[in-house]
């Protein structure tokens, strides 16, 4: 039977067996709810189709959206406060990037050099996912409630 | 069966099963009082809200809180004290900060440098965890005897 | 019951039985179709023999191949673009170098130290894979379609 | 059924499983004797009560003690030898220092660094063992033979 | 049952179960004839006794001995190659070393520093393997062809 190795909210460990495969996502979104993670994040973060910046089911890795007190969206992932940057696409004859929707947030003394983007002695951040390219949507990692919301 | 991943006092590295998913955390303090952790305390510490300063079982992630010859409040964990400071709120026209209650030791020489709070050559110091923010009562998480004293 | 140990593409780490140790590599295939990789690429790279360049199933990986908009050879591993480069075979008096041909992409902020090639404070490189040497065809790591092809 | 994770004498990474928990020391003693340890050494060392230095059970973590060739009580873990040191108590208007006896070696170039105390550029030493404070003898930590020895 | 944890030559991640204990050194053997690994090599190499200098099963950690195209003994594990080198024995009034036979290779700027022996600056190199001191020969680890040989 599939089993899945998870992080809960105080670290501990635990693994879970899933009874059909076909039912994986729905335990890791049952266990995300309550915070629960699998695996780590890569260095230098998630990478995801652009198409997916508003639908993605942040419980899948245990994350929760929500509103700032400024009103800015961003989203807690295991303590940590993750902030919505939007770059905007650059189209001029000198230079051009695609538009991409990241999360990130500055970094801490205690994050391990490599996950840490920036400059040495500037500002400094940790990607936790990129939203970039022109790759479709994926269903399965939709958040059910937004793509109600994306057809209405 | 769930399996909760386990180091206990020795580092020895042991797998138990939990038969309904229900016992988890009755599981996670049985082995807690002798000692026993499970998973990793990540970098800074873990955060949990403000309200559970008082009520938290240490006995889920393997400590014990104690009061040192000194008198301070302190926890035992894998070995090494950590003692509680509690930052009082700051609400100037300048600075406001919210109240934190947290729990830290001074650094080692073997601390992992990411470990590692405070500036490098200076006090440098590894929190355990830090209770900070408005969030609710968590109650799987409170201390049973606590929970009765904070009724009485 | 043989058990693969797997890495989903939102890091999830999972667990599967493979009923017949005869089948290992086909569960291989099957997961890394979707972005699913076991264990752990090593420092340096992969090597394999150099017969195997043109015919290495990237699926037991979980990368996949593709052509650039630049009309470059590619492979898409974990996120990550690495380019195909072929290094000639150099044999004069000076110098004997056998051919390579490797995948490799520029070193980003956000590699462990030890992953990056080259020159610290120059161009840094990671690598994915080397094909070099005269070692025979590994039937068993050969991707059916390029077999099929090569033998047409 | 709780299982043992256990590393060999060669690095062999094996899960034995315990048939009935209350046998879980027995079975790390079993493999202990071998060679085989269970887990990872906490930098910094394992800390017990000062009453366990003559009394500890080394299979416990596949150690085993020895006499070097010089008369120096040491012991043998993972292929590297440990010597014994008694730092006696110190009681002055000064400075106060309870007694403590540790297991240590000197650093070799490849030990990572957050193993190493002492200065860098000095002498820098590994920690096994430490055994300080007034904790009372934790009857399932000791050696068998030596508890017979100390109650003839 | 006790299971194995093994590293495959693609980095595949596997653990299988072994039907009897007494079986365990036979299924590593069976694997790491094909280049499959159980754990890791600790930092400065494995230490055997001199006596097994010659009669150790490589297939015991997935190595396989060769002869180099200059003639020289090395040993190729994990896709790269380690040499053969003998330290006689040194015994003057100044200085005494006893005989050791080792297999390294130069370090690579891949290497984690913490594998890497000798000044940095200078000539680096990993070790695999050492062989010292009077232990007598561990028949469980002894090639069975080169014992046959041995005993002829």
């Amino acid at each position: 039977m599939p089993t899945l190795h998870l992080t809960g909210p105080l670290g501990t460990s635990l693994s879970v067996e899933v009874p059909d495969e076909r039912d994986m996502l729905t335990v890791l979104r049952r266990y995300g709810k309550s915070g629960w993670t699998s695996g780590e994040i890569p260095p230098g973060g998630l990478q995801l189709p652009l198409s997916m910046a508003d639908l993605f089911d942040w419980t899948l890795i245990g994350a929760r959206a929500y509103t700032t007190s400024d009103g800015e969206q961003a989203v807690m992932y295991r303590g940590q406060s993750y902030k919505r940057r939007e770059l905007d696409e650059v189209d001029t004859k000198k230079l051009k990037l695609p538009k991409i929707v990241k999360y990130s947030r500055g970094a801490r003394p205690t994050d391990p050099p490599h996950l840490k983007e920036g400059e040495e002695g500037g500002v400094q951040y940790v990607t936790l996912i990129s939203f970039r390219g022109g790759g479709r949507v994926m269903d399965s990692y939709v958040d059910p409630a937004k793509q109600a919301e994306s057809r209405a």
